[in-house]
């Protein structure tokens, strides 16, 4: 199957824009087009996110999802996208009010959502993720490899994050968005609307092992998470509370594991350590 | 003057992790710590931000001013770091209520604290950036090579955002946080605190150059601003709407301005046009 993978010549997530160079000679580039989305769960109005707004539907399923508004037992009923209002609505058969969790806010870090409610935190504890699963290094270098020369926004737009859900070495849904958590949310909302397994997977993500990322991962039931970029130390601690795989600094043929190693199985052999600072995202 | 920097040895930033690296080889690094920090404003809960917690009085006097909370006009009577309650409490001669505020929020784009108030884009209106300021291609390249060559929790730790506030080649206030929004915002409690000038600096920035990174110089009052990284759609716009000199992908000798060009003034060679596509952060 073609991974399901942004669309780099589609003209409403990327414009061009003039501009100069260094020697003041003009320039033409192409940057990303960020826009507002309105989200509604049964007529209450949840959130306003700035998306390139390629899938409202994922997006706004997978956001609900991953704050726990939407429950796993609910059904959705609707999906009702209205382009010229940027607004979308989402109607379960379950009536739903959370007028009091919206009062409450907490800053995540990094490229973060900015909010995590607390009780995404209380169900991060129930969560059991497989122990079955395994990351052979030979598959993670040829996943990375095919994740790095796939056409995407970034490559042609740049200043964009990218999540993308594996299996093996094969790259399946990669969804790209200005911001991380939004790419997160999309591939969610896929996999709620599409019935998708989550314990036989693995997670890539451009951006930090945060965490946030760490926290969605794990209430995706996703037992593995990948990065080319770093980690921070409470990324680490609830990986390793919640038995996460956890591998950042994932460049060519090395990484770094901080927890959940077990899962891991050496079967490529690397070129040494490498020892080079790399961009972080 | 010694620019005011981080402190990459400082123990309460960064912590040791053991872990295995791709040969399943045991290795320790050192990651960045990120802590809640509640801030309360007058008696009111505002926030709860995750930070690594270096400086709450000037990330405190930073959101709240960068919020529009606190007004231009507004005398701080107190600052209260309580370090065991991970809480920080700001008082002020005037008698404040958010409440209603505090309902409506609209997540921004890319690195983002999440939220930018329908006010401060009100604001972000009315304000006049110096159009005297100027920024020469020599003190450009001088600045990013100084930023890069500085000590930071970045070349130590990694997974980290950088903001700095200069004048001509000159790093002034240089704060790193795991979110790049604190970063901002430190730097605009430190302004705010010693009574620095704006109209004659520049903001550089690791990150993105996102609506919310040009909303937040614009309100600071800081007419130009540079970053590593690359460009969104809406920060272009807003940029040329306040008349914001706007660089990105400024790497060694090379860079792209987007808007604000005629503060430029070209007097230093360049080595040519580079296409690379440079990591994005």
């Amino acid at each position: 199957m073609e991974p399901l993978s942004p669309n780099p010549d589609d003209p409403r997530l990327t414009e061009p824009v003039s501009g100069i160079d260094q020697d003041g000679n003009p320039v033409e580039s192409r940057v990303v087009v960020e826009r507002p989305l309105t989200l509604f769960l049964n007529g209450q109005e949840i959130v306003t996110m700035m998306t390139i707004g390629d899938h409202p539907d994922y997006l706004a399923v997978g956001y609900l999802a991953n704050q726990n508004m939407l429950l796993p037992e609910d059904e959705i009923t609707e999906i009702d996208h209205d382009e010229d209002l940027d607004v979308v609505v989402i109607r379960t058969n379950r009536t739903t009010d959370y007028e009091e969790r919206l009062k409450k806010k907490t800053l995540t870090s990094g490229c973060a959502q900015g909010t995590v409610f607390g009780d995404l935190m209380e169900s991060f504890e129930g969560v059991h993720l497989n122990t079955e699963a395994r990351l052979h290094t030979s598959e993670l270098y040829a996943l990375t490899k095919a994740i790095n020369t796939m056409p995407s926004l970034y490559l042609t737009a740049g200043a964009i994050h990218g999540c993308v859900l594996c299996q093996g070495d094969q790259p399946l849904i990669y969804m790209e968005d200005v911001g991380r958590h939004n790419a997160v949310d999309k591939i969610a909302g896929y996999m709620r609307l599409n019935g998708i397994t989550a314990g036989d997977k693995i997670f890539y993500t451009t951006g930090r092992l945060t965490s946030e990322m760490v926290i969605k991962t794990v209430h995706m039931g996703i037992p593995i998470l990948v990065s080319r970029s770093g980690f921070t130390a409470w990324g680490v601690d609830l990986a390793r509370e919640a038995n996460l795989t956890l591998i950042g600094r994932a460049r060519g043929h090395r990484f770094l594991a901080l927890a959940g190693q077990e899962r891991i199985v050496f079967d490529e052999e690397s070129g040494g350590t490498d020892t080079t600072r790399v961009e972080e995202t």
